[in-house]
């Protein structure tokens, strides 16, 4: 049974893209505040399990947010990734986000050559594709490859999403993210997206990636039909660690993706190590019915993270209040 | 969004047939030990829910099991039935399973004029479908509607199944269920197998049920791509209650066809009542990185589950003995 469902990607193996986005979205639910411990782990974790990019976090406007209210990893400063990095003689990419409006990337990007930094992922709702292009630019100039990672695509028409692609194919961005961020879309769903964004991207020689959350218990199976579909850039985030119901999970991806170039193991060894005592310190992330029922609803996640802070388990009622 | 995804269910909705497994695949978690009042707003959430099948458990042989060592719904005798639900003059039917070899299927089962069941399932290996016949016969000659739940078929060459589905159309069985017992299957692996059903089923008018277990977290992913490539019995348990990694959540699949005839409401209050007390006195089930690795490498659950009781997270040896 698994050589026919993985014949598909025997051919395209070399062109899969694996980035762990643990940090970033991990960040979220704890504020980055890491260990350097955690973050070296990470590091090595990702080098022996033979993953593509490691998305370290933000880089967050330091004029907009108080760094003494976050971890470092809100904001990416190049000097705090090479402590962990060292100048990072791997194939092992280093990756940031950059959201529209909440960073100073003119002065705060410096050129490639002088940061540690390979690939700069660009966050952008719809309404803001223009000055996520600016931005793509001003990255690109400075030597970095970039995605622009379209949030909320759920909450879009098809029609804008169209308008969006063919404006972001004409910049010099690499990679077109689908990104759900509500964990509201189904299978079939993600596979017409990538449809969608293909008919566009291919033309242009784009490729495109998938960050899927598990709100409905599809993170995994919304990543691996992406890929089916034709997306190559896969995220994942180490036992789903990421806000709210999380993401799809290392374990999952790097277990479907066994017996080609990446390892499982190192990460079995970090969630023995790292992750277990994230879990018993109290940090609370992952399925559970309040996500279910805001994914079902599309909407933002931020009223079932309180309902589960709050140990609220009246979900007839808060399923109610959902629905207005 | 939400139209585009549901409108290859919306003509076919009437042949949707939900099926509440909660007893009988959790009953392998707590040795059908249920409570007469959890049965009992088990029986009346899915009145109020419109689910078209309530499976209460096993027809197990009394000679084989001892009735002290067991909950009765292992036995599911019919004045153990007509407690709960009286004559059930609903639209609910009841179901209950039956495993070759280990019933007395020719006693136990009586014409079902004089039993509160509407539908036996058969479960079996490919090695057993010999016996499955028979017992399909006996069934169907005594009134029942009937299934072949075709178990741990991730094992099965495809020929053998195809060979299986040959055997089995020709008898009086009405369904042909998909079995992913050790949760290995993927989207993409289920839809090729509900074409290979259907390629046989369909010229005999056999429906096709999906029985999906949420090791690798794709038991709801599963259920609904099987619904999409044809299925129409779709089996879930409330809060996913089964055996290891449990099940296709019974509130995911409602949510997911919600506007249909099925309501969610009445799933989430027998969750608040029934569901979180049993987990808050200790029953443990569902997704967790043991399952994972078992359904990974399509084996049997049980030592994931032993793993779990012994509270064994040394994943990565874990791991190493499945792999052998």
């Amino acid at each position: 049974m698994r050589m026919e469902c993985k014949e598909d990607f025997l051919s395209d193996r070399k062109k899969i893209q694996v980035v762990d986005a643990t940090l970033r979205d991990g960040g979220l639910v704890n504020n980055f505040y890491f260990t350097d411990t955690f973050v070296r782990d990470l590091y090595h974790m990702n080098l022996a399990a033979g993953t593509d990019y490691m998305e370290f976090g933000y880089k967050a406007s330091q004029k907009l947010f108080d760094r003494s209210k976050f971890g470092k990893w809100k904001f990416c400063r190049d000097e705090d990734i090479y402590d962990i990095v060292g100048e990072n003689h791997t194939n092992l990419k280093i990756a940031v986000m950059a959201d529209v409006g909440r960073c100073d990337y003119q002065e705060d990007l410096r050129k490639k050559s002088e940061s540690p930094i390979n690939l700069v992922r660009v966050a952008t709702y719809i309404d803001t594709i223009p000055e996520a292009i600016q931005m793509i630019e001003d990255a690109a100039n400075k030597g970095y490859e970039t995605t622009c990672n379209l949030m909320a695509i759920s909450k879009c028409q098809e029609s804008d999403i169209k308008n969006a692609m063919e404006m972001l194919v004409k910049s010099p961005v690499d990679i077109l993210y689908i990104v759900d961020s509500f964990g509201s879309l189904y299978p079939k769903q993600i596979r017409s997206m990538v449809q969608l964004y293909q008919e566009i991207a291919d033309k242009y020689g784009k490729k495109i990636g998938i960050h899927a959350h598990n709100n409905q218990q599809c993170g995994f199976a919304n990543t691996i039909e992406a890929f089916s579909a034709g997306a190559s850039y896969l995220d994942a985030t180490v036992s789903g660690l990421g806000r709210g119901a999380g993401n799809c999970s290392m374990e999952g991806l790097l277990g479907y993706l066994v017996d080609t170039k990446y390892q499982l193991s190192p990460i079995l060894k970090f969630i023995e190590k790292q992750i277990l005592p994230l879990k018993k310190g109290g940090l609370v992330w992952g399925y559970d019915i309040p996500y279910l029922l805001t994914g079902l609803t599309d909407q933002h996640p931020r009223s079932a993270i309180a309902a589960i802070q709050e140990q609220n388990q009246g979900y007839q009622k808060f399923y109610r209040s959902l629905l207005g």
